[in-house]
């Protein structure tokens, strides 16, 4: 337990420190909009309190069996919706009028996948896989308006926006990709992989989605703009 | 028990069909505006995932005496304010900036009269009805709100328009009135009514002021925008 | 307990009593736009359903040494977002496009900060003060929000809009830096006050920060749009 405890001491300062950069960052926007400044520090910083909960023991809760992280649904259920919209926004940031009934579909379906995988957490046997699936089903939705609608969007801004946006979505859907399957083999799921390994995932898994993404999408973005 | 389950599966797989049926309307549009599709889609999406849980099991607490639909809470405190938005929205839809102040004076309302039915059902004596005429005040100035400022909205665009808005409106007003009526005779309330009763209450009246509403709307809007 | 009931209860009916004056000007605007009076009656409202709560002995939570009223967050996290808004469109009150990320900043801030107290009330040792001191950290952001960026907007809109401005930052940050400080000394900190001292300040302290400061901005706005 004390390394697991020391691990996210770790995150929550690489997340202070992600912020702390992307800030440093927007004092010269380089004319890149303050929302996706805003955006890529407030995503590490909410990621850091809730991982120093988990680290201070708070953000736990052991059952007779296993341990459930509940603190990492906290930290996702606003972290991802961020993370998409600020996909979401920079596949429009040529536009005046952003479509916000795209943007609040894409949040829409990342908190429904992010609770489904809470009760999924709390469930047992099928029911467990039942929930499990339905959260994979609004992953694949996502995905869907991120590659189809949105890279469209993207696509009549010209070449450039264009190939950004195709890395920043490439990027997020690896990761993306990454999460239910480590929920999947760790305790959460079908417990293959061991506490550690799990607790592993999830340290450096969000580190390359979160910090890792804001830096691709934000310097992407400055060069753009240039 | 084992009833209740059915039924409440039953009532998921009505809702999945009514989502289902409704993102087939929105593939040809016929000029209404994508958010009401996008709120016909969710709607019954997010109450019929409220009533997988309980069917599970999942979404209900019992307490020595009597049971607590404790899902049934969150269901309504997505779907009810997402109800009033797109009646809200239809008042408005031939407005170019809708009246923000109008729609969120809406939905606060709503969900603080979610809340006191929730508080109401955990709470006893005379307290419980404390919370249950609070939740009906707010009603009533939701229902004042639908009657006089959106109905006026609405008449200012033509006889068609104010038609199909007073018709939806009645829909809704009928159906509203019909919860508290059926909250305060079954167990929650006085507990005049029986278990059985009081569920399958609660399997009906949904799917008229879920489904039943969204089709009586997005039927109305289409014929508008021929 | 009976005198803490008592005093609930009054300051429940100090709320409505101010919904209902702001309600009474908003029937004769003078200019000043909708949304203003909406945050101003809603804020008492759903600040005086919490304490009711709490009158009721519904929103409390006994432990063995202490009491912790968390209808008092229930409260916060949604009075002091409106308020900060209120204060920030003040500030804004002659633009046209609002500057929605710094008004979502200090939400963000804001919410963040509230739960931050939430967190440390039910923590002990030196992990309360961790989580109190990022609760400060958030405040000084806030009010570094307040009196840089913002003041600076109202500043560019004349001479009577920056006074008025001034006014309500500097009676906003009076209050704000007492809660802290009786949340310290009170029973949540470090217990230096008694149970119906620090009952006291917070009936007093939020009929000042929430009535009294719509009345002051209010007004002031109505004198403005003359």
């Amino acid at each position: 337990m004390e390394n697991f405890s020391t691990l996210h001491y770790l995150y929550s300062l690489i997340m202070l420190a992600g912020a702390l950069y992307f800030y440093y960052l927007s004092r010269r926007p380089k004319g890149v909009p303050t929302y996706e400044y805003f955006l890529a520090i407030t995503i590490p910083l909410w990621s850091g309190a809730a991982y120093l909960a988990i680290a201070f023991g708070q953000g736990v809760l052991k059952q007779s069996e296993r341990t459930v992280y509940f603190a990492r649904y906290l930290d996702w259920v606003v972290t991802t919706p961020l993370l998409l919209l600020a996909l979401g926004l920079t596949a429009m940031i040529y536009v005046d009028k952003k479509n916000k009934t795209l943007l609040v579909t894409l949040v829409s379906l990342d908190v429904f996948m992010i609770l489904t995988g809470l009760i999924a957490d709390f469930s047992t046997g099928f029911i467990k896989y039942i929930w499990y699936t339905l959260g994979v089903i609004a992953l694949l939705l996502i995905l869907y308006i991120v590659w189809f609608p949105l890279r469209r969007i993207a696509d009549t801004f010209g070449h450039k926006l264009s190939v950004h946006y195709r890395r920043c979505a490439a990027y997020l859907t690896c990761f993306w990709v990454l999460y239910p399957t480590a929920w999947l083999l760790g305790p959460s799921g079908v417990g293959l992989t061991q506490d550690m390994v799990d607790v592993a995932a999830f340290i450096i898994l969000p580190i390359f989605s979160k910090v890792g993404f804001s830096i691709l999408d934000l310097h992407g973005l400055r060069r753009l703009y240039k």
